[in-house]
């Protein structure tokens, strides 16, 4: 039997839909203690505010667009987006062309700057979630560095029972953050004391060290290219003379190249394509992670630079790849099935094979962002040290 | 044989003036690397910039004022303030009404948010200095909380060589911040590491532990004052439930009240003199930094709280001193100078000796802010734990 609802049922239902919408949203995860905006709800939605009342034009820009706020009768700015892609993304506010960092966001620091992030959830995905297994420590330390001549900072991740086991060694893997990060991107935005936790936990990865340093170095007077050997002098001085000495002085790991491994993501995995290769006496595991190195990007209104001669860079990787095969376990390459680097990665990969170079190749859903990277880190560890 | 400079050698004076006083100015040391702006000179004066073409009133807020700033031809607004007190600063622009941070500072968890701060040297004070002496580690660490049911994460100062000396154990320090702030604070804008780091090198303070744990915890329903025992009750639990017994499961620490001391500034100050004084069966020393709890405070617009109980909070504190006489040393008690705190902890100070109370108490150049609590921590380090 159907009929027509009278106005009120529709009124009270129209009342509950609304109120189970509301229930829906919750502040994000990377919000600081308290802070009620922004919002998400289960699909990914965000509500972005600010209050600006003198303000005649305010927007959020996100990685996958800007979207304008509109002004409520309080004086706060408020938008609804459609689903953020999951993962960690940086965000601001352009209020009358000022850059507005959100007061209800923890800062990260990117784009050479502390901003707002944005955690949203992948639903079905909990490997870089806080669980109830052993928890390792993420170590502040500081060092001297003769490249800089300053002090610098670095984070040691130390395994569950390290502490325990004093007669025991680790092998350790360093990791590099991007261009416009720090040390602190691997251990805030890229939670790699939980990704190690829940990998160990697992039986899925050794018990490692993972040294996160800070890959921000000057070049050489003269040399204008980062991604260059010469351009990566500073930061393989700084890694081969300064932090692998200091962590081998300071913690218990296993001083040889057999149980060291280097990776980074974007500048940190041209570092480490270029630094790990190159030194093969001191790395016998080497990931570049989303690397612009063999294309797919270029300067604004530039031309894309001339294609990576990996020969040149690296000599004897073509012409003497079982060098490389023997010295390396694995050689892994990684990028987002969204990043302009996708193409340009895949077919070096596929040139890599075709000259009988051994290459690990992964790509993760998503852009040039950090839940590639998370998930590259995920898929990368349980790769090491495996032969023991 | 005096005359009056020809226009020309007036005008490369002035040039010549103007440049050794640019050539003074230099970044501030909490800004993001490569940032030029907050700049000071060496009288702790600052030029604070901003970018904001289309905004009609730009100001920066610091403790010590407002300084409003003017507009460049280039859409950039400037502003030279007077000296800035020695010590670490928040501070916000205000944008046409709107709070903006510096995308030049470094980010700082304070007032509940992440904001911008200025560190100010003060001339001749180099105890927070990171200096060429063994150094700690600073590690960040999960616990699960059964008063709030999820992971928290706390900080743990290691001192130089507790990973060297396994079987050596050591007494420990719980440190806790201000209203606002959380385990960030002491960690970050505390430079707590480097302060006992320079303290242990100097032969001024035993190795120790320093526990740097969260105290933001929520109050029992229906209780609304912080600053009395009920309101402590979350704080408590968590202290003596959580965190205690996660550290002595996990590092080596001597677990008994002669090795285990309590202090904490503002907000943290009222809960360790509270949970403190409560409990002298775990804690044999206890400090509290520029806690208002004794007055001298306000809510705006209203009136200060009535005098403090101290028998009433801590029974037996005045009519059985003795008993707290011999359970801690110390009891410490520090204001700044220039905190309206000040007048309500020297009288404190004053009755409780009167009373045969014995309190150990310093104040510091300075208003409510960290340059003073950097200088409690370091004038309360070196009285603990002195008996061995």
């Amino acid at each position: 039997m159907k009929r027509l609802l009278p106005p009120l049922t529709f009124t009270l239902l129209l009342g509950l839909a609304t109120f189970a919408h509301a229930a829906d949203w919750a502040p994000a995860r990377s919000n600081v203690p308290g802070a009620q905006y922004p919002r998400l709800d289960a699909e990914g939605r965000g509500i972005f505010q600010i209050k600006a009342p003198d303000a005649t034009a305010v927007q959020v820009n996100l990685p996958q667009g800007s979207y304008p706020l509109t002004k409520g009768a309080d004086g706060v700015w408020s938008v609804t987006t459609p689903p953020i892609e999951p993962g960690f993304h940086y965000y601001a506010f352009r209020v009358d062309g000022v850059m507005v960092f959100d007061s209800g966001s923890q800062a990260f620091f990117g784009a050479s700057r502390h901003g707002s992030g944005i955690e949203v959830p992948e639903p079905g995905v909990d490997f870089y979630t806080i669980k109830d297994v052993p928890h390792g420590d993420l170590r502040a330390k500081w060092y001297f560095s003769k490249v800089t001549n300053s002090w610098r900072r670095l984070f040691v991740y130390t395994p569950p029972g390290y502490d325990n086991q004093p007669d025991q060694r680790f092998p350790a893997l360093y990791l590099q953050h991007g261009g416009g990060e720090d040390e602190t991107g691997w251990a805030n935005q890229g939670r790699t004391d939980i990704i190690l936790d829940n990998l160990i936990a697992a039986g899925r990865a050794r018990p490692m060290l993972v040294v996160i340093a800070n890959g921000n170095l000057p070049r050489e007077p003269g040399v204008t290219a980062l991604y260059s050997r010469e351009g990566m002098t500073g930061f393989a001085r700084e890694l081969l003379e300064n932090i692998v000495p200091f962590i081998e002085a300071n913690f218990r790991v296993q001083p040889d190249a057999k149980h060291r491994a280097l990776a980074g993501l974007s500048m940190g995995g041209g570092q480490s394509f270029f630094v790990g290769l190159a030194n093969t006496d001191t790395f016998s595991a080497v990931g570049a992670f989303s690397t612009g190195l063999f294309g797919g990007i270029r300067p604004p209104g530039g031309a894309e630079p001339a294609s990576f001669d990996a020969e040149a860079a690296i000599p004897g990787l073509l012409s003497a790849p079982q060098t490389f095969n023997a010295a390396l376990d694995p050689f892994y390459l990684s990028v987002g099935e969204q990043d302009p680097r996708l193409d340009a990665t895949r077919k070096i990969v596929a040139d890599f094979r075709a000259r009988g170079l051994e290459v690990e190749f992964a790509s993760f859903p998503g852009g040039h962002e950090w839940q590639v990277w998370r998930k590259s880190l995920h898929d990368f560890v349980p790769r090491l040290f495996r032969s023991e």
